[in-house]
This record gives structure tokens, sequence and C-alpha cells, in this order.
């Protein structure tokens, strides 16, 4: 049997107990180290698991599945999963390969950020669309993920962004061909929240009509689900400044607003940063 | 301290062991009752977890706030909701009473629907808006979840739609001011595909032009995340007649879909389900 187990979004202990049996009865256990982060290391993991845990990079997964499933039709390997293992990334290969390869698989689900978001008070059901932001170079600096904020928007729908986060170096091939390796990184709030105001100046000055502003009321959000996670509430400019620390950052841009989303933001606003909101009909409000 | 815990998705050992040494640790432990279900019952919870469970009613987290909030500055009590705290429910009225109160509160995040969804295969940063499809009755039809649906699709999105469940009795006023109490019950995949079927029929009749049909690929799981789960991918004619036994069902509106999808989707698909996908760019499928 594959296990692939989710480990929930804090630290050792937000694994669910029918995780940790199922990671106690395999034989190999491989922890997937590429594209989310908890805020304890693989040593923690290890002395909390009471096993041994083989680092899956990449590659591992990508090129080297048969090695995990070696077996898996007659032990049991586990695969853990920071979030959920079907969360903002899915493991569809992996199980592809098991199925075809004749392995049963069974799924124990936890929280990721896809849903855990829900606890800054914004209401899963108006989510739109996710996008992801990366990095812009000096030859690339895509803005697509505006346009889908946009559009969220025009419909009254929240979007949560994504941000970037390589935890080990990344070969990536520029323009002309040549090789480079960028050194594990993480996009901040403050980071992801200028891009977006470069944007906006842009087709500001190319005269769009522009579907956010400086002025809409956003959410940085750092380590979801630990007992240091960081929520703050402002407006696109004042989340520029704002310093959340460690990873993972996401940001949610909001679209229309309830009066009881706009109580729940309160908790965690920075001053003024809701006196832009105005009410459009029926106690929705929007900024 | 107040806590809200999440219990994830299956039974008793779908909690997070964060979850549960915070409930052993509680002096009075409330469990929210009426939105959702897990495949165990209260019994079989407080057995598990060491604790008598005190059934919290909508009434009581309603109207009997204070009730629940009672000495917990002093004392730590917890709040249990099947799936996430702030999942397709929210309980952003009891987190700011406490907050009101001076109560301190804290999140134990697990999976919920709106995200576990994710294990038929379709991706979740490619659903738009989430939908509730409830009971139609003689005299209300209501059919905007179809609208948000078809819009959805438009934008190349999935719909993840939410089937009605009433646990215990509910009061429904009637359009001449009767009051009528509906039963437990909870709505099939194979009802709710039904109703859309209904009003697709009625929006051809008028000559619309229609967003979905009969022949859209659908999804429905029921109980997921618990061991006998079910995922049932097929048309939405196919989906009328399917039956996938007790409670929780959801029901799954594919958009755009990538091979990757599909490739998964072909794992729990009705005969011929997936024959009308037609390509329509770069290798995107959509019927």
């Amino acid at each position: 049997m594959l296990y692939l187990i989710g480990l929930g979004l804090g630290d050792a202990t937000d694994i669910t107990v029918k995780g940790l049996q199922a990671v106690r009865s395999c034989s190999r256990v491989y922890l997937e180290a590429y594209t989310s982060v908890l805020t304890v290391g693989k040593e923690a993991l290890e002395e909390y698991y009471g096993k041994q845990l083989i680092l899956a990079d990449r590659d591992l997964v990508e090129q080297g599945a048969d090695e995990i499933l070696e077996n898996a039709d007659v032990t049991d390997v586990a695969f853990l999963v920071v979030g959920d293992p079907f969360g903002a990334t899915t493991h569809s290969d992996l199980v592809l390969r098991a199925v075809n390869a004749g392995i049963p698989y069974k799924v124990i689900h936890n929280a990721s950020v896809m849903n855990a978001v829900g606890c800054c008070g914004l209401q899963l059901y108006n989510f739109g669309e996710t996008v992801s932001v990366v990095f812009w170079t000096e030859t690339w600096r895509p803005e697509s993920f505006y346009d889908k904020i946009c559009k969220n928007r025009k419909a009254g729908l929240h979007t949560l962004c994504l941000l970037v986060c390589h935890l080990v170096k990344v070969l990536i091939i520029d323009f002309r061909g040549k090789k480079i390796y960028e050194p594990p990184r993480f996009m901040t709030v403050s980071q992801a929240a200028d891009q977006l105001i470069q944007i906006i100046h842009r087709r500001r000055e190319e005269g769009e009509e522009l579907g956010m502003t400086e002025d809409t009321v956003c959410v940085g959000v750092a380590r979801l689900g630990s007992d240091d996670q960081m929520i703050r509430v402002g407006t696109l400019h004042q989340l520029v400044s704002c310093n959340l620390g460690a990873p993972l950052h996401s940001l949610v841009i909001t679209g229309r607003l309830h009066p009881l989303e706009v109580d729940m933001l309160r908790l965690n606003a920075e001053p003024n940063a809701l006196e832009n909101l105005h009410m459009i009909d029926s106690s929705v409000y929007i900024s």
C-alpha cells in the first residue's frame, strides 16, 4: 500500500492520529521536501514519529518514482506531504504510477493553506480561482496573476495568492540558454504586494481601468496553522512595508465583503486599513 | 482559552494529535452537530477521546454562545467541528463573541471537503466559486447555483457543489407563513444531478444558450476521507442513476481539464463517461 499522508501546517503534532499510525506501520517513509515547509525540520519529525525519513526532492519524485514504489505491493510505504497531499501541489503523477503498477493507495487528508486560510475571517466559498506569484527577473515579469485577481474581484470573489517558495536551489535556464542555480528563497507578503503595486502603476500609466488599487484591502498570512502564525490586514500599500518573518507567506486580495467578514478582518487590521471600504448594496462592502 | 478544533472527515482518528491533546486538556468539550457528520457518532468519539461531549445544536451555538464561553477566560473549552472550523461553515460569530469577552482563542485546523475534494484528481487551484444546493419545494426552486456553475465553466473552472444536509429537523416557514418542520435528511449526488438536469431542460426549452449539458463530466463523492469513501465520475446524466450510499455527498462540475486531470478522473469513471471530452487548445479538454 502507498499511503499519501498530509502533515498539516504547523509542527510535528499537526499530523492526524490516523496518519501517525500509518507512518509508524510503514517500512519506508518519504518526506516530500521541495514545495512546502513546516515550522520544524526533518529531525524533529523523525524524533516525534519514531521513524527515519527519506527526503524526496523533486528529482526523486519525478524521475525516481520507481524507487519510492518499490515493493509497495507487498509492504507499506508512506509519502508525507506538508499540508494535504492534494492541496496546492498535487501528487497525481505518483498516484497514477502506483495504480499502473497494481499498487493500492490511500490518502490521509489534512489541512492545507487552501482551506486553513479561512481563519482570517473570509468565507472560503467566496474565493475564486487561486493564483501563484513568482519572482520576477529582469527579463520575465509575468502579470497574468493580476488579471485573474481582477476577474475574481469583478465577480465579487476573494483571491488566494500562493507565493513561490524554493526550499532547495532551483535550476533556471535564462533567455540566452545559460544555466543559473537560484538559491533557496521564499517570497514575502511585502514582495508580492510590491510586485502588484508595480503592475497597478504600469497599467494606470497606460490608462487602463483598474480592477484593484493600492487601497484594496488585502490579508497577509505567515506560518498559517503554527503557534506563531501572523495575520495582517491592510491596504495593499500598507502590506508593502509589513514584516511577517519566516516562511511560508500567502496573500489574499479581498472581493466583496460581508459585514461578518469585515468584523473578522478588524481583529487583525492595521490602523485605518478598513476606512476605504464602501457599501455597494444591502450591506456588502468593497474596497 | 477557546479551542476551535477540526475533526477532519472520516472517523475518530482523523483528529490531529495536537487537536486530541487539546480536547483531553479541556474542562468542557462541545461537538457542533448540525452542519456535518463523521462516519461515527458522538459515543464513538467520546470513547476515543476519553471525554464527555456536549452536543451543540444550532440554537446553542447561535443563541447560547454565552454558555459555551462561560469561564473560558480561566479554563479551557473546546468546540469541535467536523472538517475544519473555517471550512464550508465558518464559526466567525463564536470567535467574535470570544474576542469581545476578552477570551483568547486558538484554531486547530484539519481537512475539509473544500480541500480534500482534490483527491478526485481535479486541481484545487482550478476551482471557482463554491455553490450550495438545497432541496426544492413545490414553491421554491432556486436556480442561482446553476448560473454560478456556468460562470465558473466559462472561465474554465471546476465547481464544488455542497449538498444540503440537515442532521436535525429544521424549521421552515412556507410562503403562507405556516411553520413546517423538515425531517433530518441529506441530498444525494443523484438528487443534485436530477435538479441540475431539470434546470437544463427548462432553459433549453426557453432557447437559452447552455453553459453545461447532460453530457458534462461531473464527479460525485461520498463520505470523503473515510475508509469507505466513493468517487464516481460520469456525465451529469449518468450520475442521476448512481447510488453512493450514506452521507455526506458532494458533486463537482468540471470546467477545462488538463490531461493529467483526465487521467486521474479515468480511475473512477463510468463506462464512456469521458468519451464526450474534446480538446480545445494545447491539449486542454472540455465537455
